[in-house]
């Protein structure tokens, strides 16, 4: 049976799971409030298939939508790609709510709001739960998955089965945690990586290719916790009895929010491609990722 | 001009070194303390190509020394890997130091221990380095130059010149700091990995998916610098302006020294493959990061 999903927003990700869920076969109803963009859709998205390679044929299978209670008529699941933005956010999962069948899942591909902020207090809350991609999703297929307290684990479970049905990868939170998984991983990255800068031990080249030509490359392959089980005879836990107190040393010693500060802003700026690149190196960056997927796939 | 350098100790990291040195055409004295470890030599080489997919005809350039005074004579370049023992690194430095040419430089493939704790006090304080490697550095091309407050400059720019005439990727530090770059990376997510394992937000295997599917392709494709230089539309300046706030938050709650407990160990040794194969595991790692560093450079 033919799998019907709506996707709800068309930015650069709302774009990207409609081609994540049509070249897996289902139908795909897209909407998005303004009629300028909705306008501009069959160009968009042919060229968000182009960057990664994707075959535009698949796009038969996406249907775009006039108003938000078409698209989501008769759906199993809602991918939500609205704003940030607290209070649009509750609007839009009222409207969802009442609209989209009783049983379908709303999923919100938000980084930075947990569930509970906008389906508190809803009659179907128990069916709304975060799915946070990393952008773009059709050329990167981890998927944080995050419920509320109110949310069904029936409903995480339907949402882990539909992830791996598309071929994402579905990675499920047991309870809501600011920033999920991912950007509270970043963020530790992030801090440290600035402060190093700032106080001139490595430049921001230095430190990128600290990463790409070395540890990332293992965690991409591994990722962290496969990778110590590697890095002693004993595995993980001899790692962690050899190696652990100098890890925790180190860690102790490392910076935290104060080093997001404008000097390192600046430093690291002053280093990399200007802004005005910004749009070209994306798009390169999403072709290399798409090749980088089609490479881990073998 | 054909260069000429020695590899001091026959490990895992030894090893691979040698294969970097002679597939770049570098001549290699390659010297171990243990007579055992010297007569398996020929073999061990020979299986460190393999693993790469490196041409062991490259091992023609390696000759296995009987000792570290015919191993260093004439050298340019000494790339020590002894213990990560202070007492025996120091005995190792009093002898290189002895033993090399006056102008060779010293360089240690330590990661544990900063240069000026084993150079101190040495006539040739001035040659003596840290050239920290990712395990093994043939198939992993970083490595991180760290000097003592006694390094010449003039050593630290050989060193440079000679990591990218043999492929490698140097990254250059200022000054020492503990655990360098990468392991100070490597802490903090560890820590924060840890930590969310532990409070059951997260599996192991799903916080490994989070990374391998997700922020450690971009970070390996980019590093994490490039990485959000293109997470905004006016660059690094911007997603600083828009998001450094949140990442401070984040990093501001994130789990330090304490997350590095029994309970986190066992928890994620419960999920990974068992210690007995760690060795055939690490084969394949190996043979993976060399087709990964093949797909990069392409």
């Amino acid at each position: 049976m033919t799998r019907t999903v709506a996707v709800i927003g068309s930015g650069l990700i709302g774009r990207a799971w409609a081609v994540v869920f049509a070249r897996a076969g289902c139908q795909v109803r897209l909407w998005d409030p303004s009629p300028e963009v909705r306008a501009q859709l069959p160009d968009t998205l042919a060229q968000t298939c182009t960057l990664s390679g994707d075959d535009p044929a698949a796009l038969a299978n996406v249907t775009i939508c006039d108003d938000m209670a078409s698209a989501v008529e008769g759906v199993e699941w809602v991918q939500e790609n609205g704003p940030e933005k607290l209070e649009i956010k509750r609007q839009i999962y009222a409207d969802l709510d009442r609209l989209a069948p009783p049983d379908a899942i709303l999923a919100s591909s938000s980084s930075a709001l947990v569930a509970s902020s906008f389906a508190k207090g809803l009659a179907g809350s128990h069916r709304i739960l975060v799915a946070h991609p990393v952008n773009p999703p059709h050329v990167v297929p981890v998927v944080e998955l995050c419920p509320s307290e109110d949310t069904a684990p029936e409903a995480m479970d339907r949402a882990e089965a539909l992830m791996h049905a598309v071929a994402q990868v579905p990675v499920r939170l047991s309870r809501e945690i600011d920033g999920f998984v991912l950007n509270r991983l970043q963020a530790v990255l992030l801090a440290e990586s600035l402060s190093l800068i700032e106080q001139g031990i490595v430049t921001p080249e230095g430190l990128d290719d600290t990463i790409c030509h070395g540890l990332g490359r293992r965690w991409t392959l591994l990722g962290p916790m496969a990778t110590i089980n590697l890095n002693a005879p004993g595995g993980v836990i001899d790692y962690l009895d050899r190696y652990g107190p100098t890890m925790a040393r180190l860690s102790d010693s490392a910076a935290r929010g104060e080093a997001f500060t404008d000097t390192a802003a600046e430093r690291v700026a002053a280093a990399m491609p200007p802004p005005e690149e910004v749009p070209e190196r994306t798009r390169a960056r999403d072709a290399k990722l798409a090749a980088l997927a089609q490479f881990l796939k073998e």
